[in-house]
């Protein structure tokens, strides 16, 4: 399907809590042709992720927040469709962060080539891209998951929490998923192999107790909240905690529960936050790793599919109250 | 000076919040003698530190408590006075970790020779020992202070913290001391050579604010309480946390304040507990590094000595609201 002019998603209103109807506009405008040194691309995929939410704050939090008035930030995987650029041919495909748009012009900055062939293109969103990669950075970096203890993944069926499941697995640990709802578990341990699957909705306390005796040594943190709560206290002596996302708690000025030193001191626990960019080299690492345990079926992935650029907005929001199931993605247009 | 009798101090009364005077009872007793592969000493110095305060509590914090009705835990230098023991000679002065008695009989396990016309014996239990190496671990494993990065030290006058902001110092670090009153902060500025000291007794935010215009890198934690909330938020990004010692609020039964681990998370901080006890090869490598900086001098230190073994319980007591100055030792006997 060839467009005729541009649709990008603006960030019009800044959220006091949720995302509400006014937060985005779509706008349209002319498809750009590329100037000397740029590249044009036709967006087929965008990755909806949780973090999102922070950059639509007032203020830093990892980095400066998507300004008002601009195109929503987000990854995409897309076509060059005209270029300027001595690297990019039309007819390549492309992953790069630019934004919610149907076409996106650029210098080229960032953008990476992605095969043809390979893995499905989707893929390099999800479990071969941000989130896997984010995944195996905290699980390489800080979790340090040994034979025989126990980890526990929030978000176990998230592509990053079903990822850093799998390689805590690999490393020979016992690996107890977090999630909401009986599909979802049955999802996490059927699929993605983890030992046990507990859903937060049921009595959490009562499925750790069983789950978990002896303790947890790698927590880790997709989510926050409540869960985090009950998962804290049984900690053990020398526990790791990467801490990756707060999602549950995103929308809370005040966020609960928040963390008493005590314990992590008489635990000599170890809590860290991070993000991947921190560390841009993980990307290409993990892709050499990844994706041939991808194309071998070995390093399982869940993806939910949501048609039509429009409908970012909404997925986003579903995503921040756990109403998706695996990897969100928008499907922007066909190859 | 001989003494005919044993003195011991028992753990007599498991205190509901602080110390009082019924917590710890003396016991007089027949000094014993070696029996094969024991060791008998003569107590000269005993250590006081607040870790102490934790082995009087109900269940675990660190290891297990102290139990109630036998002698309390604490770390001595002594002379060896009787020995049937094929390491130890009468005449041997040795460190090692046996309790509140002015005489120990023991198989020798951790006890460590201690020269005896080298660095003042009393250092061995402070800048050279328990205390030092602490500060030496917390620094070399999680603070890692960087040139030109800020680094915040609680109770700076301590032996642990008095080291460590020397440590963060010589790896080119701006040092900033908080310390209890004007006449600490004068011994951290000009003994120990800190480039500030706060008064946590005046406006601390506002001396925060002049000293660490750029935020804080490294906070080596040892007191917790209203000091700790004052420094989180002016954590930069990467900041590290060695997490050593939280003396403000161990008699507090709900401890105050706690971590919003979106902190952590926006900031990509890393916070960790920790006791030098679970790297016991820290210790060796410490004192070889660090004697020849106090035979020097250019390593400071400061003791602040009591008097006669029956005056522990009080010097414990008054460590644990902040009123004595540098390292706390009881001297037990003369050489």
């Amino acid at each position: 399907m060839t467009q005729s002019v541009r649709q990008s998603i603006i960030f019009a209103k800044r959220p006091a809590g949720a995302i509400t109807d006014d937060t985005f506009i779509v706008r349209s405008s002319t498809i750009p042709d590329p100037g000397p040194g740029e590249v044009l691309t036709r967006t087929l995929w965008l990755s909806i992720d949780p973090y999102m939410r922070g950059r639509l704050n007032e203020g830093a939090t990892y980095t400066t927040g998507t300004p008002l008035g601009s195109v929503m930030t987000g990854e995409t995987i897309g076509e060059v469709v005209a270029s300027a650029h001595p690297n990019f041919a039309p007819g390549d495909i492309v992953a790069g962060a630019f934004g919610w748009e149907t076409h996106i012009l650029s210098g080229g900055d960032g953008l990476t080539r992605v095969p043809r062939d390979g893995a499905p293109l989707s893929t390099y969103l999800g479990v071969l891209g941000m989130p896997g990669t984010t995944a195996y950075s905290g699980m390489k970096d800080i979790g340090q998951p040994k034979p025989g203890e126990t980890v526990v993944v929030s978000a176990a069926c998230g592509p990053v929490g079903a990822t850093a499941g799998q390689i805590a697995r690999r490393a020979g640990a016992r690996v107890i998923g977090i999630a909401g709802g009986p599909e979802k578990c049955r999802w996490v341990t059927e699929t993605a192999r983890f030992d046990a699957c507990l859903n937060h909705r049921g009595d959490l306390d009562a499925q750790l107790d069983e789950a978990c005796p002896d303790g947890v040594d790698v927590y880790f943190e997709n989510v926050g909240g409540a869960v985090q709560a009950a998962i804290l206290k049984r900690l053990n002596t020398h526990a790791r905690v990467p801490v990756c996302g707060l999602v549950a708690q995103y929308d809370d000025p005040d966020p609960r529960p928040v963390l008493n030193l005590n314990l992590l001191l008489y635990k000599r626990a170890r809590f860290e936050g991070f993000i991947v960019g921190d560390k841009p080299g993980r990307f290409a690492e993990w892709r050499t790793l990844a994706a041939p345990l991808v194309a071998s079926g070995e390093l399982r992935y869940c993806e939910e599919i949501v048609d039509g650029l429009d409908n970012a907005p909404a997925a986003l929001r579903g995503q921040l109250t756990g109403r998706n199931f695996g990897k969100l993605l928008v499907k922007v247009a066909d190859l």
